[in-house]
């Protein structure tokens, strides 16, 4: 073992990502990490079921061109306002790596996806965190502290995480036009959202200073798949397409079961549609049990967990674990008292709300005999 | 379009890596990306077969801890020396970001892996460029001028590209204890190697600062599947696994097949003599053509075109593609009059070896009618 340290001052002291709970052994009801409950496409099997090894010898076709032109398809946008990435969490790497100097400031909110901090502190770029108003909309200030700061990009998860809350069309396109760096609009949970008429894609591209995320882990039950892309005007798509990216980002097969999955919308649909009535279904479930929840745009739902519960959300969470039920709890202080559950299937659901109010009815944590 | 300029001025001023031609259109004889002439175990698409979209609903295994297994057991080192990356070069940006401040100098040789410099610009740092000697061996003073300049990491290719000379284990164990910095040894070509004596990995994971490249595109037949891996003592490999890696680098699917394959050494094996058979042949074959070649333990030779052939290697390099075959040129200075040719099949090998004596014999790159 070296006595030298040789990992940078910035990494030495930073604290990795902790991905939520993903047990591979024992069957659980997994509630915990926003994945869908429905499978991928049928077409996305038969598109394995048909591919041949002959196509793993040669480099990958290097920008996903076939992908990207069918997603700029699906948005009514040009293939060179998309990039493709090996999930999300790859393009908020690369804007990172392309458009922020160390030292300089990154925006995003409090609280928000807590992979944001952590790829800022390994740009070596200081984060500028503004808190979230009660309700979890944005504080009238935002835009002015932003500026203040001088942050070079601004992350804005929405629908948010760990709330569900859509911020509108109106608010962002004024948000982006107030400050002066990026403004990246995670939009990792947008196929949930009620209203169709919600769609920033326009915006974004005919924009100076807006890239907007999308992925296939949720929506499009793919989250073991890690394609996720990028949608914005051609001078930020550009640099990150063809400078920062790693060579080869996505193999062969990735690019062709996402490609197929994309242009499957009439499946999707029908999916976010289902999860949708899950998600009404779930919420007055919960609330019929007592627990306060936030209206969800997302596929997900916060709960808080009253005063007046003889468990506190820690314990439910804990109880729920040891019933192989999972769902998210953030030692966060403003997330204390409450649990972020994924909608699942209807049977999933009910047997979550089952165990709930047993937990809750009999005031103890410990495991039924 | 925007007035205002987002990117960083590192980023700005960068020219991205321009990979070797991709056709996927027309059929080629291709010879220029040292790819795999041979497709991978045939137990890889008895994998794809079986594998359900079921499983592609959840997030993969974050580490790939399989696959980090079962590289580990090949080479007899602990999982704990191991990471697995999305291809080598995912690896090789790793260990700049890691490692390597802003500003500061990575070690490497002229020429080398072109993307070196790339990766290297990206983070900001500045390249220290040693020239090698004309028979392609390290100069005697290189670790004095890495140590001059206090460079914290430097990239070697062993065998080296582009010309395939490997340097031997004590004269690498000499450099890595000469400098204060990481040595990266980049085993893309290892596989190829005639002496199956030459093995650094004991040395690597007993070192305070040698990482080994390896990777799956060469001779495992995977250059579409984007897996590679890192071997090193922990406290090099810990830092990239848990703080600096994209939380799910590798998906499901990829992390399966890249197992299947590995653990099959005997497939494996058989590949690697095979071409190591017909680079003995092709080699013959272009001193025949009166074409001067550096001996290789790598999949592809470096062919010096004489002063006295009527056609340069830049001509050589585009009749060739005339007629669908391609092979590497290189416009670096030491390079000009040479080409680089992947070794393929022995019809492949023999299909080159007849355009390119017709042409050498023609004095003419016009394709024929």
């Amino acid at each position: 073992m070296s006595s030298k340290r040789f990992e940078r001052h910035n990494i030495a002291k930073l604290a990795g990502y902790v991905p939520g709970e993903q047990p591979f052994d024992a069957p659980v009801t997994k509630l915990n990490t926003n994945e869908s409950p429905y499978p991928t496409s049928p077409k996305v099997q038969d598109a394995i079921a048909n591919f041949a090894i002959e196509g793993l010898r040669r480099y990958p076709q290097p920008t996903a061109d076939r992908f990207r032109a069918t997603a700029a398809s699906v948005h009514q946008v040009a293939r060179e306002n998309v990039i493709a990435t090996r999930g999300g969490d790859e393009l908020l790497r690369l804007l990172l790596t392309t458009f922020v100097d160390p030292g300089a400031c990154v925006g995003m909110t409090d609280p928000t996806y807590s992979l944001y901090p952590i790829l800022t502190a390994i740009q070596d770029a200081l984060v500028t965190s503004i808190p979230l108003e009660a309700d979890w909309s944005l504080p009238h200030d935002f835009s002015s502290v932003i500026t203040a700061h001088q942050c070079q990009l601004t992350f804005i998860v929405n629908p948010h995480a760990p709330s569900g809350r859509l911020i509108d069309q109106e608010t962002l396109r004024m948000l982006a036009s107030e400050i002066d760096g990026i403004l990246v609009i995670d939009e990792a949970y947008v196929d949930f959202v009620s209203d169709e008429a919600h769609d920033l894609t326009q915006l974004a591209v005919n924009s100076d200073n807006i890239v907007l995320l999308r992925t296939l882990s949720k929506g499009y039950g793919l989250a073991g798949l890690r394609v996720g892309y990028g949608i914005g005007p051609e001078h930020l798509i550009e640099p990150m397409l063809h400078k920062t990216r790693d060579s080869y980002n996505l193999d062969a097969i990735s690019q062709q079961l996402a490609e197929v999955a994309l242009a499957d919308q009439a499946y999707a649909k029908s999916v976010w549609e289902r999860v949708r009535l899950s998600r009404t279904d779930l919420c007055r479930d919960l609330q019929a049990l007592g627990l306060q929840v936030f209206a969800s745009e997302s596929n997900f739902l916060l709960a808080t967990v009253p005063p007046e519960c003889p468990l506190s959300a820690k314990a439910l969470y804990e109880g729920l674990k040891a019933r192989h039920i999972l769902v998210r709890y953030f030692s966060h202080d403003r997330l204390q008292d409450k649990l972020r559950i994924t909608v699942g299937t209807d049977q999933e659901n009910a047997h979550l709300r089952h165990h709930l109010a047993a937990l809750m009815q009999s005031g103890s944590v410990s495991t039924p005999t």
